[in-house]
């Protein structure tokens, strides 16, 4: 098959190697940030950002060439981050057909003008043309899967979602490989919300280890904080099933791939555990977020969405003030600029 | 008041902290494997396992002065591990009175003869003398709790369980203090099934962390085996919701301080993790065992249970064949001694 792969960062990327493997032609677009990026790729074969040579049947194309990119695709990756959505529909839409599969990396939630809770397929959906809207099939992938990790083959599990099973059937086909390994659900929304929610979360994982740093580290006795650690890790898991029941979904995702998985793999490092440990080493989030100039900030970002979503009048998450004390810690700190002190006895 | 902790290892010792920072008295009682601990404490005060010297109001005891340790006490903490639980009920038995509260730190799982699985509260029930049986309280301590953390005075999250919930209220006030938070709940059977199985998963996690030593560490592009953790960690937590429904227990206890929390804190590093290291880098159980000589070995205890009470004629859980794929991928490895290769494609 061919297949066009827009947006070059590292996980859009990656996505490259399984579809290479199986034999695939790929056709990797940058957006207009990925300039370098594909320039690199273009001259050299070579991805600065995930330090690899891309594998074979990978053509790097810069924006401006999105138009051929996509001329005759069987299916479409969105590689871009939860900023990136509205522009990914945008850009899309004159270029599609109907029954086009679009199938996205893309972790994040947004909140709408009124304060409804979207899922970000929603929001790619509204971008496009309203004679194609309801005619593109939309699939999503989650679960936990660092991009360095897939590009280098190692062993990873997904889940890809859509709720048009076929279409997610036919999509893990065509990336499963002996060490990416793909189930398939209908479950769109579950898996959204959980994926959606882990950045943030693992943000808060990220404050139990700057507390660490902050208060000198291991004691005399050899003394971590692994037990902070992991209320912290278990509250925001218990958060994401209550607002998997608040929505409707299923509460089961929590304790499966895209929940536990996803926030596991995203509390072991990257960009929102830095900023948490930037919090709880007692910088407000205007200052942590000079000093992260230039990183997207997805995790914030989510605390941002979910902030609108709780302090809206009429919302479409049947939850109550205080079920989720640990977002709403986070809301503090990132949105009312509070300092990071967690009241552990709010949780649970 | 006065209490008696029997067992001074590093979990019960560890208890000491929070009931003499509320001015408890307490008795530390060492079982017959602790008398050189016994030794170190009466004479200089310190705690040789903990590294720490114990916090005021503890008096220590060897084993052969349990009877004036327990006279008059409020309550008894048992501090001994799952291969213990067996003789607490018989050493403790004569000593017990009418509504005696015992409130236990141990993990585990046991099969009974048939095949049954018990939870550990049961065990201990059924070595006590009939007359008593009946008539003392159980409780049991779960959730994610390092005892140098606790003894470090490092904040910690803790759930009591007791069928009577009065008793769990009064135990959690004794021990409750601004650095050990403690929720309490009446469902034993979901804390002890929770709590019970992570050894078993921690040491599953353990192999993922083996096979990235096996393997040469770090790639040359910087990638580790996050990805492999995290889906065996998630795989971990859906089998935890498996086995409680299969026992009519409350699933939700998975995504909560016993459930993922433990088996947070359990997978971040201990025994279990290391000989999941072991086993990951060839070595057969067998081996492993004699490399590890003179610990307890609870994870493989457990999956010793597990693989009685999943070949059992009859049994107590509605589980069918397939639906616990890594744990029996660990008695596979455990009690049949086959290599450690994961079939990921059997999971979720």
């Amino acid at each position: 098959m061919k297949i066009a792969i827009v947006g070059a960062g590292l996980m859009g990327t990656a996505l490259s190697w399984p579809l290479s493997d199986n034999h695939h032609e790929i056709h990797l677009v940058g957006t207009h940030l990925d300039g370098d990026i594909i320039t690199s790729c273009k001259e050299h074969n070579y991805h600065p950002k995930l330090k690899r040579y891309l594998p074979e049947r990978v053509k790097p194309y810069f924006i401006g060439e999105i138009e051929s990119a996509l001329k005759g695709v069987d299916f479409i990756v969105s590689g871009v981050n939860s900023l990136g959505v509205h522009w990914i529909g945008k850009i899309l839409s004159p270029y599609l057909n109907e029954g086009q599969k679009i199938i996205a990396v893309t972790k994040g939630l947004e909140a709408s003008a009124d304060g409804k809770l979207r899922i970000l397929p929603d929001v790619v959906r509204s971008e496009l043309s309203p004679s194609m809207r309801d005619k593109v099939i939309l699939a999503a992938i989650g679960g936990p899967c660092i991009a360095g990790e897939l590009a280098g083959r190692r062993q990873s599990c997904v889940i890809f979602c859509s709720q048009n099973i076929e279409a997610a059937d036919f999509l893990a086909k065509a990336f499963r490989t002996d060490y990416y390994h793909i189930w398939t659900s209908s479950n769109l929304l579950s898996l959204e919300i959980s994926v959606g929610l882990k950045n943030a979360y693992a943000l808060a994982v990220g404050m139990a280890k700057g507390t660490l740093e902050k208060e000198g580290g291991v004691d005399e006795a050899g003394a971590l904080m692994y037990n902070l650690t992991a209320a912290i890790f278990a509250q925001g898991c218990t958060e994401i099933s209550r607002v998997l029941k608040a929505v409707g979904g299923d509460p089961s995702f929590t304790y499966g791939l895209p929940g536990v998985g996803d926030l596991f793999v995203t509390s072991a490092g990257g960009r929102s555990v830095t900023l948490g440990k930037l919090l709880a080493k007692g910088h407000s989030f205007t200052e942590a977020r000079e000093i992260l100039k230039g990183e997207t900030l997805e995790a914030a970002y989510i605390v941002q969405q979910m902030a609108k979503v709780l302090s809206a009048k009429r919302t479409n998450m049947a939850i109550n003030k205080g079920e989720l004390p640990l977002m709403e810690f986070l809301i503090d700190v990132i949105v009312k600029g509070k300092p990071a002190n967690i009241n552990l006895d709010l949780f649970f």
